[in-house]
């Protein structure tokens, strides 16, 4: 963690210096009439999205919400592996690991054969492969989680707060005005229950749920099969002869249904979703009139011979699953791209639903927006084209029709009868094979962007094999050289909109990564040179660090290119943390653990959002040059 | 991190339920005229005895200080691991983790035998030994740290803050009162000076600094040697050629004296301690009208080659190194220890003094004050006799002792002048010889109480090796079994105040741990039952953790005895916190670690400071109920 850099300031680090022209919040202040972007919803789409700008002061960000305050319980409440690498982006993964419940084994239990009004354990699962990610998995409250983008929002340089008891009624673009395009209608949710004010915005981001009026509004419709399966979701403290009931269980009664566990934070609460009755196809939920006692009731003729004796049911709801999706996530038809730019976004649940018990559902939004962010921040603050916004609804809609038909295709299984074979254990149950064999795309980390400006062909892939062009990068451990701390290098990686190199030193030609940093920092051909303007940091844009494959104690940190022992801030201080070498203690060698070719080591070029977006070699100069052609506007 | 045992609520789970009848800290609230203890002064010692009492809302505490607020730099910044593991008793471990430099590798630096005027790196030294502590060795703010304190006291059930802008003057304890004996007169540093207001307390802790008036009021004198060696301090932000400044360094130059460099947190800021020239006995160092200046200029002479650009001094200090303590650590004279109780102690630099560059001030007094908190506690409670307040002076006296016979020592090595053999690289330098030497010391882990009430005699040390009677307990991983979790036994203990006996499991009868847990739980002879109150949960006064020898997926976690899975809080929830096991995944066997005799198994009774205070085999009934009987009164 840095700070200081423009000189000393006491007190908690998290909080940092206030932009002097932020906005006013204070309660006799006005609501502004024109801002740069305003996003609907603040769910963990909206949030994530506003906690990305908050980065940003000089983009006049407004999140609105037709609830009067953050809920307090209810909800998602799974965080995958990825989600938890974005947090430690924004600074607050060490707090929600440390406060929340890790799933670190997934148990799976089945009617007993010998006595099949019984249920007993047929397998476990390590939930989170081995280096697959340096995070756990973890379950959290959702409005918890929401209180930690808040409160990062609320310490970063924007001072940024939402604006509750306001909700998008709705907004039209004009496509020939240059400037704040978006007229927006907000409605009072609060006391003066109806009223509207305009607001005028440069872009618009629904992150307003399912019944996005933001999606009405640009005619986006949700299509696809809101199937017929209900299942009931609970929050309980409770007491039981379960001996699982503090791991994730898949439950499978022979007559019964399904119950799957998920315990939660604080070491008592757990939730059960439990599978209901098959709807009739015109049925609907609000008709069944069930109610949390019934599915206490379920749940314990399911996970007989064991009771569940419940203290307190925190929270409840029934749903149907249903798998839906819009065309496009943005307002521009696809007929239109070439000549249009996108105005206004939907995201999360605005634009794709699925079912919550794969826990993708608040994963995938934030991901939504923690794409979109870094793009509305490069276009607004005139680093790149307009054009760049095209990219969000081509990389997420993909994403989402995966995740769709990938949850669809898990809710079938879980409801399927099981065969014969599985019962009398002559195969392994399908329930665990799917989850096995989904356990990458579970975490969040089969996510991989079609090529495009942003994502380049995969011509050098081999320099770099496990750090796929399209897919996150994959952290692993090194020490840092000046202090010889270990360490993860994704961790770097702040949600501050800046790219990153990441530098791997070849032993073939040594020289290479110091003609790199030379050409880095003087040429004019150099993206850095090209795309950093004058008087910001060198690294304002661009941030390169080094990883050598000696020890600490083997490197001669004297030795350093400027570029990587760069001045940077008010004082001009020296940086100290861009240059890094393989573990020495154990913990494992990057090289080897992420496929980087040793003879002749590579660039890793990654994106604000940790996507690869390119691997190549170290004297690939006039490719990288215009790979960032391809993304940055001469500064 | 357990919470929601009394039932569902919101919000961040560090802040806890506020008591209901806790002082009014409103600015109209009147001041207090009798509390169980006042605390004078909020330095390390200070705060953190406040920390432990904000956990009893019961205990009315009162904490003053002259000064208006916190400070806001300078003063001390090195907490070694042992201060690290009380960290993480408080939960703000991994906060300080996260945000402080991490002192990795000590680095040494000599005159180079071929050019003495020059210097250069003579050996690197790894800081923290391998499994000596699970925490690393840290740099921080001593302003940051007493807020860490703050939040915490702000945070507990008592809500407790400091009153800022009031000092003691003066006290009077009489001795025959029951009730309030001390009288404490103080008097208002703020707007009106001078004025002076009375408390009662039953208990006065002198936190107050080496100047204390709460030692001078009981009479306490500080004995020693005021040595005649002056060194200057800066907090700094410069630039420098000088490849460790990242790195802890011992610098010895040629002619020039002597360089100890610290980095801090936030990645550019670090720490120089300066050796300036000797001090004529009468001499002090007011008259020596040193400046920065002379420092910075005295700094470059002897790191020559090497320069430092200095951009902006944060703070800066001169001291001459002193070593003295007083006799007793509380107002009761060893004559009449058999006839009266202490009412009245000191801690920290009020005590004893020593020199900065070991990095040991704010560590041991820290642990002062960790030791007399729950001391206080049990006795303000009525869990314990007052005679328990005799072993703070008592084991903390001999601990100080030991600190100011090793730091004369220390800071007698790095002035002397370099031998021969040391400048020709004959022989390892003193200084590093010495300095591997007190690596356990500095990290504040030798500390071994000595036998007493409360430190057994080691007649089952035998069935522990690796965990000695009466020193700290030696945290090893283990896997919980209810949920898989990787984690470190240690960490189970929070400053609640409250004992813990760790049971082992052997093999040779691997039925005993299970009667001990019946044992404990019914018989009328067992701790539990005798020192629980009636209506208090099972754990409140010890908690009783079973370590088992097989993995998580080995264990039949149904089958535990009641007081491993014990129904606690407002709605008797079941605690699935309890039970433990070896890690499956390579973190290393506790049994094998701690040397635990895995034949018979064994107990180890923890203090709630977490000091060892026995080991016993798993059927030692007799002698666990003894013990305790010496420690608390029957309930």
């Amino acid at each position: 963690m840095q700070f200081y850099e423009n000189g000393f300031r006491g007190g908690n680090p998290d909080v940092k210096d206030a932009a002097p022209n932020r906005r006013d919040y204070a309660g006799h202040a006005p609501m502004p009439d024109k801002v740069d972007v305003l996003i609907a919803g603040t769910g963990p789409a909206g949030l994530c999205l506003a906690a990305q700008l908050s980065q940003f002061p000089e983009i006049d960000t407004m999140v609105v919400d037709r609830s009067p305050s953050n809920i307090v319980k209810g909800k998602a409440d799974g965080i995958n592996t990825r989600s938890m690498e974005m947090f430690q982006a924004f600074g607050f993964a060490d707090k929600v690991k440390r406060e929340t419940y890790w799933v670190n084994q997934t148990s799976f239990w089945m009617p007993d054969t010998e006595n099949p009004s019984h249920i007993k354990r047929v397998g476990r699962v390590q939930d989170v492969t081995d280096d697959s990610s340096e995070m756990p998995h973890i379950l959290i409250n959702q409005a918890r989680l929401h209180q930690l983008f808040l409160d990062f929002m609320k310490d970063a340089p924007a001072r940024m707060q939402p604006d509750y008891n306001w909700s998008v009624r709705d907004l039209v673009v004009d496509p020939d005005a240059k400037e704040y395009p978006v007229t927006v209608t907000l409605e009072d949710t609060g006391v003066n229950w109806g009223e509207t004010i305009t607001v005028r915005a440069n872009y618009v981001v629904g992150c307003d749920g399912a019944r996005s009026n933001v999606r009405k509004a640009i005619g986006g419709e949700l299509h696809g099969d809101a199937a017929h399966q209900a299942w009931g979701v609970m929050d309980i403290l409770a007491n039981t002869d379960f001996p699982d009931v503090r791991q994730k269980c898949l439950i499978t009664s022979a007559n019964e249904g399904n119950v799957l566990i998920l315990p939660r934070e604080g070491g008592y609460l757990f939730r059960m979703y439990v599978e209901l009755d098959k709807l009739n196809a015109d049925e609907r939920v609000a008709s069944r009139n069930i109610s949390q006692h019934d599915m206490i009731a379920a749940a314990n003729r399911i996970m007989n011979p064991y009771t569940i004796d419940v203290k307190e049911v925190v929270w409840w709801s029934i749903y149907e699953i249903g798998h839906r999706m819009t065309d496009k996530f943005d307002d521009v038809p696809v007929s239109e791209a070439a000549t249009r730019m996108p105005r206004v976004f939907t995201a999360g649940d605005a634009c794709h639903t699925h079912s919550p018990k794969a826990g993708q559902g608040m994963n995938v939004s934030m991901q939504d927006t923690f794409n979109l962010g870094w793009k509305l921040a490069h276009v607004l603050t005139g680093r790149s084209d307009a054009s760049l916004l095209h990219s969000y609804s081509a990389e997420r809609h993909a994403e989402a029709r995966r995740l769709v038909e990938t949850d669809h295709e898990w809710a079938r299984i879980m409801s399927a009868p099981l065969g014969q074979s599985e019962l009398d254990g002559g195969q392994e149950p399908r329930f665990i094979q799917h989850f096995k064999a989904n356990l990458e795309f579970t975490g969040g980390l089969a996510v991989k962007y079609d090529e495009s400006a942003l994502i380049a062909a995969p011509v050098h892939q081999a320099l770099a094999s496990g750090e796929e062009i399209g897919r996150r990068f994959h952290s692993a451990p090194v020490v840092r050289v000046a202090d010889a701390k270990q360490m993860q290098l994704g961790h770097i990686a702040e949600a501050d909109g800046r790219w990153r190199i990441y530098a791997f030193a070849g032993t073939e030609q040594s020289t290479a990564i110091y003609k790199l940093a030379d050409w880095l920092e003087t040429d004019p051909n150099s993206p850095i040179v090209k795309h950093t303007r004058a008087g910001e940091d060198i690294d304002a844009v661009i941030d390169v660090r080094a990883v050598f494959q000696e020890t600490f104690d083997q490197i001669d940190y004297s030795n350093m290119p400027p570029l990587f022992k760069p001045c940077t801030g008010k004082l001009g201080l020296q940086d100290h943390e861009k240059v890094f070498c393989t573990d020495h203690k154990g913990a494992g060698d990057i090289f080897d653990m992420r496929g980087i070719n040793r003879a002749k080591g590579c660039m890793i070029v990654v994106r604000p959002d940790q996507y690869i977006s390119n691997v190549l070699p170290l004297d690939g100069f006039e490719a990288l040059s215009d790979h960032f052609a391809g993304v940055f506007l001469p500064a």
